[in-house]
């Protein structure tokens, strides 16, 4: 027969430490400490199963595993020498929510079950303590009312408050017994109102009662929001642990308290913790008394602190981490209520991970596998001080799109960004960003935005700057005309003024009104240095390069370890002030000759920025792709232009001073706007799109104008050449954008290697170069075996690609993702997290296909998604060379990396701290 | 040893009528002829491979080869008793082109070959006719100088007409053995300026170089943009027939003809052709003089005249099919040059695999082969008189995509098309179409708009009502406001304004300025009535369904034999005029209870559209799509209303009414433009998205707002129960549009089952009803297999999937397709034919996945390539169920489905009439 409940306690288990997935964390945890010897309170486990089989079955506990309840009930009462509901000796306990991964705080409790009229005068005969049983009676009805009953706390507040008040004391523990039966009589008669019924004075129904409202309590909304943030699965359920009362609120020589082994915050080796006397554990968690720090327990009573020191420290020994711990002192005596592995900040999880294999407790690759990669996040930008935090108004919180902290004043447009930062940081508010803001945002110490998701222009731009963003912050409703915003807080509507202070959390995605104080990182920190070193060795192979467009971001990717660049946007240069009228002459060119002129112009700056990626890379491959985004990007907004176009007949003459300012470099004058404007938007018109995403762009831009892509490839080939001659050493990997089939590719290879050969020869060097293609569009994906007959090596964009495979706009798809998160429709942000499902299929299928054509066929990632730690592990599972993702990003890639090599890439379980 | 070289002629062959892949048809041809005892010219077929293997061989007949070539022509010398070059008793041959599939007039023949200044003597001394030869000398120096020597073709007309106006003649034939004795001799000198070399007098060297002349021009453009256009491959290289030269111009007694076993236009069986006394072949075809018709042959030489009928009879007796042949008469003597299945119009092709079948020549499943689908347009739509449309100027050739011919005035606006349809026929012109042209195209008879594809929406809903559409005639400039249009002819720039007739040819996308004669289709015909019930018999199980949104379209649709609605696109019925306002106000409402208010007002008119539909379709399924399209396309378009608010401060009392009058469905007034226009535009500006495409529509719509489907289902149902009282069949198949994942489709199928369960519990009949999805996104079908589990059915949406798969907006794609299509990238126009190496791998995986999961599954295709043949025949081999496309395609989508069905889907060469 099936077993559904298991005993413990007594030196002795029916389970142990491995079963979590049947007894839960908490179950497997006191399994483990009873055979450890570890004093424990005794009691017995109700299996997560039986939380399943309670939601199958109508919500009821099927009749086979009450009768082995039942029969555990028995064995437990034997072994204590009390009985449940016995008024002479009635055995009291607790029952706690306990599942596989830790959910802490976020479901049900319930304390001194058992008592009821009758055995609460036993436990004041038998303890000689009648304030200490009435104490105990009035929390049970008050929580049990709570959790089982779903009788609202404040009624139960309300009474306890009108007590204190009418005895005119201060503390909790100043209410005299008479008090709390007086108390206690005011509860009971709450709880008829409410539930219409008696509180129930049978000890085995509490039981069955309190047991169902730990299970129901699985699905209370905050532990349902909590599983999604991280990812925990619906349906494990939750174990149900029942056991023997202990009392830290015995008197004074009782207490309860919790504990780390560590300190959570730093990872430093001190016994951290504290405790209360005369408590009981929840009044330690909410914070209605102050607990004394664990160090003065030793004053208290030096033989328990001596005991605990010791059984914890065996314990972290015995489990090979930081131990998070629960423990009671009922009269002198030391009960463990809990252990498990502590939660711990980022730079806490590096500096235990490295002490550990310096103690000799765990090996360098259990290290690495240690902390799990989105922690270093904090190790990598600067935090708020929370206190100071404390102090300020939320505004309200969007998409946490590049994290870090950020304080500046608001500015609602790049230009005056630019002129702001000048005399003091600023933050950068719009509704969007678009490349025209590069200057601004790069002025910027953050950046706010209104719309876009976590894959917008001001996100990607932002990750690559390592600038803290949120986007997506519908809530802050922007006028850009007015400077100014609003954003409704507790029903008021705030203003918002450019000027004002902000501060943004880029890790949360809050928004704060007011200056926070931040504490900045150290990222070279010798434990860190040491951390990273361990994952690198353990890496292999398997390599981490950085997206990055100018040298500036190139030298900060070398700095955090990238082994190359994986994506250089050439575009990203033509966006700057001194390139901007060059290509859009280039643009707006109606033949090829005209174009080529612009192009000529534009080669020499061209070849001078890749000269400098080529020479902070040395010795390291550089990807750069040839120019991707749709030509209109590079041109004035066509609305923008209707609009000034309808404004010009009524224009006074500042205003069209504004559009001269707007329009300078298409030729714009005041005296000739006329004629100008209707020209340009002609122009644009031609190049305005439907679906820009799905359009005129990548290499059908090449296609159409092979003269564009012969400059680049002049460029990047004149530029290794010449940093070559500098004694570099240059490995240029020359990408295509956007082929839909081998054709595209073919075509624009073909141009490429016509230059390259050409530069080459004519400067005499030997030098080596590849030729490869973006995998980003899914008939490229399906092709691919045709398509690697022509590449040297093929890099997932999967930005694109998940874009075009889910038929989904990053741009747009913010308007639904919410409602699709809700109803479990997306289990992740697909443009945070590969959809592997998906997405996933088809880069496997490419990796396959390509390798079948071409074995030696280099591949990898250059997406976003290239530095989140799941979607490195996908990368390196399917059988890619490398992952490439933001320079801020690279320490975390690096060990995503490393534990995907340690684990083969299955460590999805093997990474949360249960 | 392989062979190479094929002799032909006097009873006997080498090769045979089958071996087309390497004698080409031309080839095959002769070989068949000669072996059926037909008088044939003998001579050799050099092969197909030869010419593949001379483009390998760097332009370069191998050694061996020529050596074969020489043992042929010395064989043939023998049986003619005759020697190439020798002056006593010269040989002459002809060295034609042949490929396996015809290609009329796309490459070169050169004739009188073997002629020199010596030959050319023995000639004239052989015949006695010094005319005759001299002029068959001067024809082979035009004809192989201009050919192999490639000297331009005016170069000789300049000497000939030169002589001719010397010689004060007319015609050609007037010229005496002097004149041509005297051209020959400055052709001779046109040879030696043009080539720096003489004519060569080697007949030798003239053969080779004839042959490798015949051979390149395989790759002249023209014969390469005709197999672009016929989906010849480009690989199988043309064969070269060197035949013995017989003479049609030896005097009066000598004739050359050509025609056709039946009439080729309307598929009569009449001898059918033309012939010229005294004359080349050439001289019918390039229309120097006119040729007289083949009756007249009888009264020339009427034995002549009964032996040719006789052979032309036996070989369509022999190839049973209609056979275009060549023939001449040399000397009293016949010889047939040339015979092949003819090419004909479609009615032609429909009469003669129907009579052809009541003649006992071929059973009823090669004649329903003998059509090609595509023909069938030409049944199925009015054609232009050829005669009336020479009279008129083109304007310009835009993208076909929609068949017919059309006559009417130029009306720039939908409201002006209204208005002007009911004095007389209008042709609507627009830069591109929008849902709200809907009325505007329906009252026109003909569209034509600037931008867009085939896929555009014009071109979809010009073919779903049948009205013949241009598309993407860029060389059309449009002044919407002035109502007029630009366009270049010749060099001058022609303005054509509203008011002005214009013809459309919407099979070829010929636009031409005035009035032509249009000729109507009988598509009732018994003939074709029976074509097509033979097609049906043959068809199987194989379904043809239409995409068809309102009864009316729903009624033409089971006039053209469509067995149910495959789709059926409930937005259309959203924008008539009754219902838009309350659409619009659905859409504005910012909360659910407004928007269930706006809904319930359209519920009854939605109940009233579908039961017209079920009724219609009495007995056939109807597959009815839930809303798709974005929400803004049924609100004024933002750029629109931003410049109307930027001409708000400026605007006069007329231009704020006609502001009036294009908001009022917003509440404006003259009065309130000022509150209502910046208001309109914020909702206007959250609807607002950068690739609609991939944004807010398709079940993303149903899932946000539960409400739209609910009242959707509601209408449905409630449509079904009214019909099935009426005594109707109704089988309604319910289509969630643009699902990624089985998540979306089982949040949508349980609001649908909710409500249909209700309706049908509540009207107390027995109704079943499926509930589907379209595949039209890469994941969907990436995921088919758990797709499966919760739909009934799919729906390929192959327009999606297409733009999704390949990362093709349809609507912008026509920037660059063009260049495409030239650099060979696409083949095909992926939006007009499956691309079957990419879109169809998804479609192929996701029948096979979704069948693996529930083997019951109903499949079919409801994008525009479900009325394409190559695409329903590939939607047979996959394995669907139906095809669906629009309702006059319907006989073309039977006829496709009965060939694949015929074939097992494998008949792409079948078809081809070589």
């Amino acid at each position: 027969m099936k077993k559904y409940v298991y005993a413990f306690g007594g030196g002795t288990a029916d389970g142990d430490g491995k079963m979590k997935d049947v007894l839960g964390g908490k179950g497997a945890g006191l399994a483990e400490m009873s055979r450890a010897g570890v004093p424990v309170p005794p009691g017995f486990t109700i299996s997560t199963e039986v939380c399943n089989i309670y939601f199958q079955n109508d919500s009821r506990v099927p009749a086979e595993i009450q009768k082995e309840i039942d029969q555990q009930l028995a064995k437990l009462e034997s072994k204590m020498g009390r009985k449940l509901g016995d008024p002479a000796k009635p055995l009291l306990l607790s029952v706690r929510s306990g599942a596989k991964f830790s959910m802490p705080g976020m479901m049900n409790t319930i304390l001194n079950l058992g008592l009821n009229d009758e055995t609460t005068e036993g436990l004041v005969k038998e303890t000689g303590n009648p304030r200490f049983a009435y104490d105990c009676y009035r929390r049970f009805i008050q929580m049990f009312g709570e959790v089982a009953l779903g009788v609202p706390m404040e009624k139960f507040d309300e009474v306890f408050d009108a007590r204190k008040h009418k005895a005119k004391i201060k503390f909790d523990t100043d209410l005299t017994a008479e008090d709390l039966k007086a108390i206690i009589a005011d509860y009971k008669k709450v709880v008829q109102k409410e539930t219409k019924k008696p509180f129930p004075q049978d000890a085995r129904e509490q039981l069955s009662m309190s047991r169902d409202a730990v299970f129901r309590s699985w699905w209370i909304p905050k532990a349902a929001y909590y599983r999604k943030m991280e990812k925990i699965p619906d349906d494990i359920g939750t174990a149900a642990n029942v056991q023997t009362m202990v009392f830290g609120n015995l008197g004074e020589t009782s207490c309860t308290g919790v504990g780390f082994t560590r300190d959570p915050g730093s990872g430093e080796r001190v016994f951290y913790g504290e405790f209360l006397v005369n408590a009981q554990g929840e009044d330690v968690v909410s914070g209605i008394r102050t607990p004394s720090p664990i160090s003065e327990l030793k004053k208290w009573n030096e033989a328990v602190y001596n005991q605990l020191v010791e059984i914890t420290s065996s314990l972290e020994k015995y489990y090979k981490d930081m131990q998070d711990f629960e423990f009671t002192v009922q009269d002198g005596t030391l009960y463990m209520l809990q252990t498990r592995n502590g939660k711990r900040t980022g730079p806490a999880a590096v500096r235990v991970a490295v002490d550990m294999v310096d103690e000799g407790l765990i090996d360098e690759k259990t290290s690495v596998l240690r902390v799990a990669p989105n922690q270093l996040d904090q190790l990598l930008h600067p935090v708020f001080d929370a206190a100071s935090l404390r102090q300020l108004t939320k505004l309200a919180t969007g998409i946490d799109a590049s994290p870090g902290a950020a304080v500046g004043r608001l500015a609602f447009s790049s230009e005056d960004a630019v002129q702001m930062s000048a005399s003091g940081p600023v933050i950068l508010i719009r509704k969007e960003t678009t490349p025209d803001d590069i200057h601004g945002m790069d002025a910027a110490k953050g950046i706010l935005t209104a719309v876009g998701g976590k894959s917008s222009h001001a996100a990607v731009v932002a990750r690559g700057m390592g600038v803290p963003c949120i986007v997506g912050c519908g809530a802050v409703a922007i006028n850009e005309r007015s400077k100014s915003a609003t954003v409704k807080v507790d029903d008021k509507t705030l203003t918002i003024k450019a000027g004002d202070w902000v501060s943004l959390d880029g890790t949360t995605g809050a928004v704060y009104l007011g200056q926070a104080q931040t504490k900045d990182p150290d990222p070279n920190s010798p434990v860190f240095a040491r951390f990273m070193k361990m994952a690198d060795k353990y890496r292999g192979k398997f390599g981490v390069r950085a997206n990055a467009d100018i040298p500036r971001d190139a030298k900060a990717a070398r700095a955090f370890g990238a082994e190359g660049i994986g994506l250089c946007r050439t575009e990203h240069m033509f966006f700057a002030e001194d390139r901007l009228p060059l290509v859009q002459a280039m643009i707006l060119s109606d033949n090829e000759k005209d174009r080529r002129k612009a192009l000529n112009k534009l080669l020499p700056m061209q070849r001078k920025d890749f000269q400098g990626l080529f020479e902070a890379m040395d010795g390291f491959p550089v990807v750069i792709r040839t120019l991707d985004p749709p030509l209109h990007e590079f041109v004035p907004k066509r609305e923008e232009l209707m609009v000034d176009i309808a404004k010009l007949p009524a224009a006074d003459i500042k205003t069209k001073r504004e559009m001269v300012a707007r329009y300078k470099n298409f030729g714009a004058e005041v005296k000739n706007l006329k004629t100008v404007l209707p020209d340009l938007l002609k122009r644009v018109e031609q190049l305005h799109e439907f679906n820009p995403m799905l359009g005129h762009r990548g290499c059908r831009l090449g296609i159409t104008y092979p003269e564009i892509t012969e400059m680049q490839a002049r460029a990047i080939f004149e530029a290794a050449v010449a940093a070559t001659k500098k004694r570099k050493v240059v490995i240029p990997e020359v990408m295509i954008p956007l082929i839909g089939g081998v054709e595209e590719l073919a075509n624009q290879k073909a141009i490429v290697k016509k230059i390259a050969d050409e530069v080459i020869a004519k400067s005499g060097i030997n030098l080596k170069y590849m030729i490869g293609t973006m995998i980003e569009i899914p008939r490229a994906a399906l092709t691919a075996d045709r398509v690697a007959t022509e590449a040297d090596f093929f890099s997932f964009g999967t930005n694109d690609l998940t874009q075009t495979t889910m038929g989904l706009s990053r741009d747009d798809y913010t308007k639904f993702s919410k409602e699709y998160q809700d109803k479990k429709i997306f289990k992740a942000d697909p443009f945070a997290s590969i959809d592997q499902e998906g997405v996933g299929q088809l880069i496997k299928m490419a990796v396959e296909k390509g390798r079948a054509t071409r074995p030696d066929l280099e591949i990898g990632i250059s997406g976003e998604h290239g530095g989140d730690p799941s979607s490195v592990e996908f990368c390196y599972r399917v059988g890619m060379d490398y992952v490439s993702c933001s320079p801020y990003r690279v320490p975390i890639a690096r060990l995503a990396a490393a534990q995907a090599a340690l684990t083969g890439g299955d460590k999805s379980e093997a990474m949360r701290t249960a």
